[in-house]
């Protein structure tokens, strides 16, 4: 497709948002749609709210298995089509973060199906697993279901980031997350120039 | 697993619900558990009415992870234990549904994940594609989303149930959906019987 798929990925807490906000703004001319995962939709809000804040949680397969239906919906109605019209797409959190969260923090077994495309270049904003939440602690922000899992789960989807990073060199940037803002904000321009 | 799994499949009006309470009823000694899909759990129920009742519909890639969503639920929460309690597991739709709907129906890639047991016997109560909508309306009962897809729709899913069998023989028992509830009753039960 003509457009460029940029994901963000990494700990809540490693400053996704602001980088994503940041690259945006950056690449306005290319008319960016930014979305968040799960979200950007009308069905993928509602399974949002299922995902995040049921207090009772869920089976680890059901909850990989909402992440992808909240991911396809937005696929098709938003990023589908955006690329498919030239545009950049900057999403926070995609199909990556199963893999690191349900697969790495979980244990199921997740692959990569054939319905969502990979996309052209993903960020990785590196941090060790037991920052990203004193970070979100100290910024005030609550933290949802799986924020709130025990420290192995996020050293699980840490140690899967760094495993995918291994597998595809070339789709992955790998930044530290407790750089400067600023400082990582070039970074990620530096790379992303030479894929406009 | 110790106890038994049987599912019910083919088109909403083909009987599935009427036989699977019969056969609950035969097999009372044994303590089935008897559930439907999309539902049986709190979380399920909750996906169910995303699923069925959305006059706006969603893309078909979603619509697919929803049901597997739930299934996968249902499977941990209740179906599982059941099995593992030697319980005999009566099950209304389960992801033959998945391949025959959205695979069949909507021309979706679907696979059968590792996550998903095999059932040990899937009842298929086959309908001309055109039959099962007239009998749901002869019967005064309202149609779902699904339900209310054109006619196509139905018989991809009809093709599909039928490669089923042809794939899975032993599995499977394809029975005539328009004869004598209670003949369709004695051959589900002759069948059962060899498995118990």
């Amino acid at each position: 497709m003509p457009g460029l798929f940029l994901t963000f990925e990494g700990p809540d807490g490693a400053g996704k948002s602001t980088q994503a906000g940041k690259l945006a703004v950056a690449l306005a001319e290319h008319h960016p749609l930014v979305v968040r995962e799960p979200g950007g939709t009308d069905l993928g809000e509602r399974i949002r709210d299922l995902l995040l804040h049921r207090p009772q949680g869920m089976s680890a397969v059901a909850e990989m298995y909402l992440f992808m239906a909240a991911r396809a919906e937005l696929l098709e109605t938003r990023i589908k089509p955006a690329l498919a019209a030239g545009r950049v797409v900057i999403d926070d959190r995609y199909h990556d973060s199963t893999v690191a969260y349900q697969g790495g923090g979980r244990g199921v077994a997740v692959d990569w199906p054939p319905h969502f495309p990979k996309p052209d270049l993903t960020i990785l904003l590196a941090l060790p697993p037991q920052d990203g939440i004193g970070r979100l602690e100290r910024a005030g922000k609550s933290l949802d279901r799986l924020d709130a899992e025990p420290l192995e789960f996020h050293r699980g989807a840490a140690a899967t980031y760094d495993r995918l990073v291994k597998e595809e060199p070339e789709r992955f940037l790998r930044l530290d997350a407790t750089a400067e803002p600023e400082r990582i904000h070039q970074q990620v321009m530096e790379r992303v120039r030479k894929l406009l």
